[in-house]
């Protein structure tokens, strides 16, 4: 049977046909791997995905980890069964540099292979993936002792890893933390303070927890340019790498969420006391590079972290529309309006209403799934380009995009969990179907690793027109191109070409409008709408793309993907029209209203 | 404290600056009645959803009803003691005739009174207001006899009632139905099949359950012309009304649901001779009417129990807005982008992307409010009205509304809680706070009493055309109406009345296009978007209407009004432009992409 997890033709399309991801071999960087080693990864992935993540899906929901007032546990064993195959199977560190341990597989076929595990089991696989973007921030920022001590144990599945930014009162608002370091005689710090939301913050899978915390130093220059980042174990390590004593950070509370209820979210609070014996001395800490330099370390992990979320989104949309269409394939009832009453009814997925839900899944999904791997392989450009130009393009490129890739698939793929709900009917909304719980584990990822709000505010008030829109001139050089190579097929490519290049021109003259003007407060305020209208564009044209790389083939996949550009480009992309709109008016409704005395 | 339910504020203001609820008391049904009185029923409304209905929410929702392989049991004490508050003080029946010991107060304030309850606990009082339904449809259908032993004891929240229409295979196909009925000596039937998704089908809540069941009689004609109707008690009645003896109706399985987790929701198997001694002799039932008419009068039920759809799906999203706005107004957290970063922070209801969060919400929930009420006020007029034109003319117009009333509420005021869980960022996501409750609860919503797709075939495929465009034509006539009294008001309103008129004849435009169409399967094809277009339309003129009855008030509660008004002139009306076009263009993509082969 074809798994209902994800496609492994359409990674194959997209990997292989479109971004030529064997093309990568042929760098230094990548010279080890051929398309037969991405192929084994995939494979393994999936296997492990089926084999060990999937089954305990439901029972990670149901049974849900506790926290008995010092400490927490994840009480299902199938958790650990999982994580410890996935350990055995050395994916984790794949991706990183051999010298930290790493295979130097390209991160796009890394992420094509994690979303199995994303698509089986999201909490699971969290605590791994969050884990890998703490192991990058170190090999990239950490002292060699650092990087000895903390990452190959988190590499090898013996400690998970954290990000430690929010606190209790200041959420989204990093300027605002309160969390403060004090420097020791031995040079390693002390730190007081609470943090909020952490995820994987306590448990018991893993000998040691590797928090990455930021805090202010004392005298630190106020807001985010007085941020520092410390490590802060969970168990103070000895000499030999084992954990050896209790370090004084502590889980206060632990958060019970609508979905991922796999995961722990925990508040922790740092230097309570609790554990060191002279009471309130502080958590041990070890700063990672530069004092007040750690909210740009931070943005590494985070930035990376975005993308997972992306990936995660659209695993859980991919599975959802999978799981609908085998239920639709296979679930008879009704007939066409024109039908004899009197005839056999038919499967729901002839109802045209029934594939239209399924065809705006399919686009969603589909879409961001090549968003994501588009992303991820500017990575590996980065990473392996010998042309500054080249990395300097695609760093340029993914900063852009980062905000989109994160917020995307998080609105759209969630949008495609409600559809695939719909299509289920009653059934679907009940828990002896997965389609409920991927609704509920996808409502996380519009909120976490910054809301909508904090990510409009990031495309429109800083990438947009970053290094005097370079990124901006990157993205439209490239969509050119495509249209380009679409209007040259003529028929559907070249008539969506133009729509698309008509969206294009119109999504920058409301661009230079919002960013010359005299009013930042007014013209930031609709950013979340411009995100939208900027994510469905750039959806648009990562849809041609699929059409340029499927022209001239024939059969049943392909005719698929025709389908859901057609689908996207008469139902979803005309939608920015009213929103473009609305942002070149400069409209002042929500600036004016106030809220103050409405008696709401 | 002002109540986080609904707003008494709105209510008033519908109920008697807008609709003239007042007015109503001048005719002879309502005659008993006065503003008074209707105040009363308002405050006794809240007064039970605070104290007996709210506080349990949250329990009624971890603590699940069980199922023991016989019968399903309501464990939460809190459920019986809040049904027996609403019992005792007598409202269950106050619309009702009075010769059926109803007291005639107007559906309107009534439908206004329940949501104050569905908005504390939306599960709970399903009971009784499905059991209201089920004897509104006795009382209209039923026999002397009938009405006598059945009708009383639900009203009194002895018995509750239930409707039993879908099957296992048949889902919201009726046509395809297999329960049978069998005449027997005696002049009552044995029932024989399987109901599935039967909301309050089985419990311990009460003396006795009355299951309205649709069933087959041999020889019975195809499709829904062959569907004759059932009164199945739980427990045989005697002579003195009170149950007797175990009817052969039984639970086989409880779902369990996402969310609405207090309200059971059950497989019943009919006449598998569980309890009766002859073996499968089938479970007694009762002829409701004529033989092959059940559909019609089950129709009286679903109508009603539609609007009590849209009136939950409203209620869920109004106090999930209520609470963010008390939420935003309390957390402080960021700043003005144009602030200094060392400002201290500001309540978050400050920023725009915040109040764009909550207008939306504010347009969403008291649009959907207004509509509602207005629909009730429609079943009040023609249970009232001396006139035979007036009398049609009501009952036209809540024909052609009853779909927009069920599904407007139940997409858009789900996206009301999908954004109050947003303004909340991570603690929305969590089960300390109410709103993930309430997006849990409402996602039902768009599912039960006919999904989405199945109203928006009623709409287009049916309720447009119907009796050669009447219902269409006497709202256009209310259109008209509204759209001058807005004009003549200048301002504004008279931008918003041209605005709504522009969109209003594009959308009977495209209607006669649809409805002219002589391929009906491609002309359906995208009604679900007719319907979306549709509602939204209408809700623009519902809240041209509370404009012009706000004109000329000045205070912070007209303010809201006049800002939520324009915030869905402005960001939400535009959305039906793209629709329109589509739908205009007779767009061929789902009926043409047929999924065969595709390996999605």
């Amino acid at each position: 049977m074809t798994s209902t997890l994800l496609s492994r033709r359409d990674l194959d399309f997209l990997l292989f046909e479109w971004l030529r991801v064997d093309q990568l071999s042929k760098r230094q960087r990548f010279a080890d791997h051929t398309t037969e080693t991405f192929a084994d990864v995939l494979t393994l992935s999936e296997d492990l995905a089926e084999r060990y993540f999937a089954p305990h899906y439901k029972r990670s929901d149901a049974d849900e980890p506790t926290f008995d007032g010092q400490a927490v546990s994840v009480n299902l064993p199938d958790i650990k069964e999982a994580l410890k195959a996935f350990a055995d199977a050395e994916l984790l560190g794949m991706s990183m540099d051999e010298k930290h341990g790493g295979a130097q597989v390209p991160v796009t076929v890394a992420t094509a292979a994690f979303m199995w595990l994303q698509a089986a089991n999201v909490s699971t696989i969290g605590y791994p993936l969050l884990t890998l973007a703490n192991a990058n921030l170190l090999t990239e920022f950490g002292s060699a002792e650092q990087i000895t001590t903390f990452v190959p144990p988190m590499l090898a599945g013996r400690f998970t890893g954290t990000m430690c930014l929010s606190e209790p009162h200041a959420g989204s608002s990093l300027t605002d933390i309160t969390t403060r370091a004090e420097l020791q005689d031995s040079g390693t710090y002390r730190l007081f303070g609470s943090k909020m939301w952490i995820s994987g913050g306590d448990h018991d899978l893993t000998e040691n927890i590797v928090h990455l915390v930021l805090a202010k130093l004392p005298g630190a220059p106020a807001g985010t340019k007085g941020i520092s980042l410390f490590i802060v174990p969970k168990f103070l390590v000895g000499a030999d790498g084992t954990p050896v004593e209790r370090n004084d950070v502590v889980a206060a509370g632990l958060n019970h969420k609508m979905g991922q209820r796999g995961m722990t979210n925990v508040l922790l609070n740092f230097g309570e006391g609790t554990f060191l014996p002279g009471g309130r001395e502080g958590a041990v800490g070890y700063l990672v590079g530069e004092p007040h330099h750690g909210l740009a370390y931070m943005f590494h992990m985070m930035n990376e972290a975005r993308l997972v979320i992306g990936a995660a989104a659209t695993a859980l949309g991919y599975t959802g529309y999978l799981k609908s269409v085998e239920y639709a394939r296979n679930r008879p009832q009704g007939r066409p309006i024109s039908a004899d009453p009197a005839a056999p009814p038919v499967p729901i997925i002839e109802h045209p209403d029934v594939k239209r839900m399924l065809l705006a899944q399919k686009s969603y999904v589909e879409g961001a799934l090549a968003l994501i791997l588009y992303c991820a392989r500017l990575t590996d450009i980065a990473s392996s380009s010998e042309s500054t130009e080249e990395r300097d393009s695609a760093t340029l490129l993914l900063d852009l995009l980062t905000p989109v890739a994160k917020s995307w698939p998080s609105q759209w793929c969630l949008e495609a969990n409600n559809l695939a709900i719909q299509v289920h009917g009653g059934y679907g909304y009940t828990r002896e179907y997965d389609v409920e719980q991927h609704y509920r584990d996808n409502r996380l990822n519009p909120i976490h690793e910054g809301t909508h709000g904090i990510q409009s505010l990031d495309l429109l008030g800083r990438k947009v027109g970053q290094h005097d829109g370079a990124g901006l001139r990157a993205l439209e050089a490239l969509i050119a191109n495509t249209i380009g190579e679409a209007a040259a097929l003529d028929g559907e490519p070249a008539q969506l070409a133009a729509q698309l290049g008509s969206a294009w021109h119109r999504l920058l003259d409301v661009t230079t409008t919002l960013l010359g003007s005299d009013q930042p407060d007014l013209a930031l305020a609709n950013s979340a709408l411009y995100l939208e209208a900027f994510g469905h564009i750039v959806i648009g044209w990562i849809w041609l793309e699929q059409l340029v790389a499927a022209a001239d083939r024939t059969g049943g996949f392909y005719d698929g993907k025709r389908c859901a550009a057609r689908y996207f480009y008469r139902y979803e992309l005309p939608k920015t029209g009213p929103q473009l709109d609305l942002l070149n008016s400069m409209d002042t409704t929500t600036v004016e209203c106030s809220f103050d005395g409405w008696e709401v």
